[in-house]
């Protein structure tokens, strides 16, 4: 089973010097992972990854992801070598350039065989806890035959040494994923210099008192490594397997040094190199028996995958596999019919957070794929429905996990765990931690993973905890991530809406930002027979109550100020002055459609009104320059929500002097 | 010196008391924490903490730090009962109510002795790290006489939990910051349930391998409780006191469950408890005995202070000393004066980080106070300066910070610094990884601590790095953020004026988004006489360039893109079509400019163009609806900046056909 081991240090030296050329012709670049974990990573496509370079989708492969992410060369050299159809050697040469694949840090969106887009530290580590459930979950499901793989990560100091580190550890500590597998890239430097320049704690320490196995290694010494990974695979931990390297490995001037961390060795070091290395080939040039020696690899992992298609074929829950695989986007909207057409008949006055855990009463009976969960507040972000149990290390069966107070750790995970596939996260938290998790936010984005967000206490509306947990820029500055999509409803109605649109985008993740306090429903006339393809909320905005008097206002709101919005129309009707009311739950949406519908909700002739509990800037775009925008340009305050609604002006009796003063009345 | 034990249980039920009595009244709160860390607050400021109810703002006193900041009432109750001058009795019946300075959570801008703002779980503990470091820092520069106290934190599982407390831990076991002194409320309750619902570690092994001692007690048992504290204070290490405690205790029927967390005990538990408790007083009354017994504690502290305030009479350092805690405001701008006049003799084509670095240097001659550092991007960030070398367990008397790869955890200790006194921290990181601080970043704000944050690397400009590095919408969504201010400099000369501008708002924090690559210095004209006065940054954007021909346009951008605007009016000229360009260096400050200052600079009857290498979203502020906005609303790429720029659009090239297709030519 295991390689011959003599192949090895020319198979390794293939990455060193791929690493070394393309960092040079591009200029830029960080030579110093990729040359330091070239013989781990040998070893590990050698003798322990299970997969398939012909097909880099093969549900039942290992996932290998390069958390630290900068060490890119390594993981193009690889998918190169071994056989993948992407990158191709031109593709490598033009490293880091506009238009190849071989993008600066690895990104899913361009290769197959990338798992995950990792560069900011910790989240490849902390995405690889959530593949590790996903396949926990999934083999409790369909048993070993057909899932039955195992997550590998490699990490460096700086991964370790991030927050979110903490956070993922401790979950997968206890949740007890033996099939996570860290290996750590341990040089000892980091970009500044020696990594005890800023750190003294004992990392194997650490990681033991957090549920770990941990094993060391040479990490350029075969037999130390394989032993190693042998310990890990035997461990009912997840296992850090400490790597002890040279950063820069075969640069003979450079390696052991922050001064290969992050830069070209330079044409004399490179020169250096390829006499250390004994490589005397040309730039790019691989000989044909290293490259015959790589390629031979994926014969392992191809015979595996035919062994696992024949038992998929045999099986009796194939159809139920592919399908958990296959999207739920047209699912979601048929799940909340029913409900729907409830709330028209019998309206509620309920909490968005409420109203949604509503909807997920259906939605999670239909749709086996979603995963809730809360970072330790089940209770206040109504995310627990009764399909869903929890997930333990004893039962990964369940549906629901107990993240901890872990924002950051488990917006990770849901990544994670959507990219693996057969599973759809969501998760909550208060919105305001939304900050915690940001940059997990912004990376579902960007890795097209489509994952829902819970956010709930969504505004000074959750009241007495005052301004550390009351959002007031949030939701506008969520809307700013690009491919994220930012729903607030103003009722159970368009809770349920927006969930429907949430799962409907696989490749796009949303947030739902969600009330702690009662909101009156506001829909439901019209809602008696509602179908997935009147989602009135599909379009972003709509026309919710239209001007009775002569129309010279449009009020536009979202969530709980939707029916402040309606107050004030009323209000203003009373003087004869027409308003419509136009909801908005969704801006990227509506700034999508065409200019006919907008200057149909909004037309220049009124005046438009923007109410939002929150902050003003970004406004402008829907009211313009003369219009108003009402919100809150400051932090809130302690106290009950009635009472800083008012405070804050909120509310009919506030709003209608200041629009008849720009009506000039 | 230790007070007479005897009393001690009566007193912390007044605590208790008033803690129920309180969160009943609110009809919301948190009881479980204040009761059941009762006891060891009650222990804390009878023998240990060194306070002065009669000056808050003591520059020697100990710091105490609520990081449970849910458990308000345990602060409000202690300040009430020591004799603070606020809170008063009537601020505590209206816990939670608008205009109490008792908010649900504890904000140090309202409350004297309330050092920081806490709520937001883990920040308490970092901004202690950031507390005690600040007291070892000046310590080495004015000796025990002058700086001589501790750092006491109280912290719940949550605060243990986050990632930022990793990070934290990390900083402070490194430094070995042996007096900094974490009180953990080691209840076993979280707000879904025991902590083993979600975590299985070893804390207390974690903590030792991150460098501290750790020593338990029974935080019910004052004996116990005095012990674990002493053997802390002998630690050379900074110390973890375990303390085990009954969450909710005094409740007899709740206490122990996550049920007493977060929510009132209901008249029938109160009634309970105050018989349990053997409290036959009406609510918020505390018998004379009890509260002499309470108001006997300042004592100590305040011999203290009149012997520390004899020893500052007496020191040769008095008046250095003082002025390290006085405001820096209008010493920043005369400290770049002659740097700025050189620019605009000798101009330079530098990047505006390297700028960055080049009016620290004579800003860290000039001003003792600033703290430098950077989370591993030291050469990166341009941060170190030649006055500012390494702060080191072995020498605090550095002012350089190497924060490790700890971003979260570097923002929360620069608020603890600042908030300590003595101290303006500035630091370091891309501002891509502005989104791991987040939350730090607005507690900035919140807290009105106007530390300094760099950020780097400030757009697709950083080029091959790719879009996990590239910030599109990190510039826009942190101006939403209240009480921040926002600087995209331009060139040298206006990367000088906005760190005159930042360190002049001790209030108000400062984020400066720099270049990566270099821009060519568009100021310098008119600047040969520069003074503090004339800083035209100061307004946040001014006129850099009138229009020659008749002015139909006017193009306003930021950053690096200024200089393309000076391209596309040069190329709109060369058409006959005038062009002003406005440098927009500050968004927030150009919004407090009066009308007319705003109507001069972009004028109804211009075309408004906006051109900033980020989200549009937010930019019809300036442009109205009938503007043209040039942005990126998407990922950006990996590959060389200027290959970006092209390819994204900001160029004249690419930007004057818009603007002629706008104008109708």
């Amino acid at each position: 089973m295991s390689q011959d081991a003599s192949r090895f240090l020319p198979m390794a030296n293939a990455i060193r010097a791929l690493t070394m050329d393309a960092v040079q012709a591009a200029n830029i670049g960080h030579p110093g992972m990729p040359m330091g974990m070239a013989d781990v990573a040998t070893v590990l496509y050698a003798d322990y990854l299970k997969f398939d370079p012909a097909d880099p989708h093969w549900a039942d492969r290992d996932r290998f992801i390069l958390s630290a992410g900068h060490g890119s060369m390594l993981i193009y050299a690889l998918l190169h070598l071994t056989g993948y159809a992407s990158p191709t050697l031109d593709d490598i040469r033009n490293f880091r350039q506009l238009g190849s694949v071989c993008a600066g840090h690895p990104e899913n969106f361009l290769i197959d065989g990338v798992e995950c887009t990792t560069g900011p530290l910790g989240q490849g580590l902390a995405m690889g806890v959530g593949f590790a459930l996903a396949e926990r979950h999934l083999n409790a499901q369909f048993g070993d035959d057909l899932v039955n793989h195992r997550t590998w990560v490699m990490a460096g100091d700086g991964c370790l040494m991030e927050g979110v580190n903490h956070e993922a550890i401790g979950l997968a500590g206890h949740l007890k994923l033996s099939n996570l597998i860290v290996l750590w890239d341990d040089n000892n430097v980091t970009i500044d210099g020696k990594v005890g320049l800023s750190s003294s704690e004992d990392i194997r320490a650490r990681y033991r008192a957090t549920g770990w196995h941990v094993v060391d290694c040479d990490g350029h010494d075969v037999a130390s490594i394989r032993a190693a990974i042998d310990e890990a695979l035997a461990s009912p931990l997840p296992s850090l397997v400490a790597c002890k390297t040279i950063i820069g490995k075969g640069a003979p001037n450079k390696q052991g040094t922050s001064g290969v961390h992050g830069s070209p060795l330079g044409a004399d070091e490179i020169a250096a190199a390829r006499v250390e290395l004994d490589w005397p080939h040309e730039p790019f040039l691989i000989s044909e028996d290293i490259m015959a020696d790589w390629r031979s690899l994926g014969a392992r992992g191809a015979a595996a995958h035919a062994e696992w298609s024949a038992r998929l074929d045999a099986s009796a829950t194939k159809a139920g596999f592919l399908a958990r695989f296959a999207s739920v986007a047209d699912q979601a909207g048929p799940a909340v019919q029913a409900h729907i057409r409830d709330l028209a008949a019998k309206p509620q006055k309920i909490a968005s957070r409420v109203a949604s855990q509503k909807a997920l009463e259906p939605l999670t009976v239909a749709l086996p794929q979603l995963i809730g969960g809360s970072a330790d507040l089940t209770g206040s972000n109504n995310t627990k429905t009764a399909a869903t149990h929890g997930i333990t290390a004893e039962n990964y069966g369940g549906r629901y996990v107990y993240y901890g107070i872990r924002e950051f750790g488990m917006a990770a995970a849901m990544n994670g765990m959507m990219l693996h596939g057969g599973i759809v996260p969501y998760g909550g938290t208060f919105l305001i931690f939304s900050d915690y998790a940001r940059n997990a936010i912004r990376l579902s984005a960007l890795q097209k993973a489509g994952v829902v967000y819970v956010l709930t206490h969504d505004s000074i509306g959750l009241g007495e905890d005052g301004p550390t947990h009351q959002p007031v820029e949030q939701v506008m500055s969520l809307r700013l991530i690009p491919n994220l999509t930012v729903f607030r409803p103003a009722d159970a109605v368009e809770t349920a809406e927006c969930w429907a649109l949430a799962l409907a985008t696989p490749a796009t993740p949303s947030v739902l930002a969600l009330s702690r306090q009662n909101l009156p429903q506001v829909r439901g006339e019209g809602d008696a027979e509602w179908t997935p393809a009147g989602n009135r909320s599909a379009k972003g905005a709509y026309r919710l109550k239209a001007a009775m008097a002569a129309r010279k206002v449009v009020l536009m709101a979202t969530g709980s100020e939707v029916s402040v919005a309606l107050d004030t129309a009323a209000a203003l009707e009373a003087q004869g002055i027409g308003a419509d009311v136009v909801s908005m739950p969704c801006q990227e949406l509506f700034n999508r459609q065409d200019a006919a519908y907008k200057a149909d909700l909004l037309p220049a002739d009124t005046l438009k009104v923007s109410i939002e509990a929150g902050v003003t800037h970004g406004w402008e775009r829907y009211t313009g320059l003369d219009g108003l925008t009402i919100g809150l340009d400051r932090f809130g305050a302690s106290a009950p929500a009635e009472v800083l609604f008012q405070h804050f002006g909120f509310s009919a009796e506030k709003i209608v002097p200041q629009i008849l003063a720009k009506l000039g009345n």
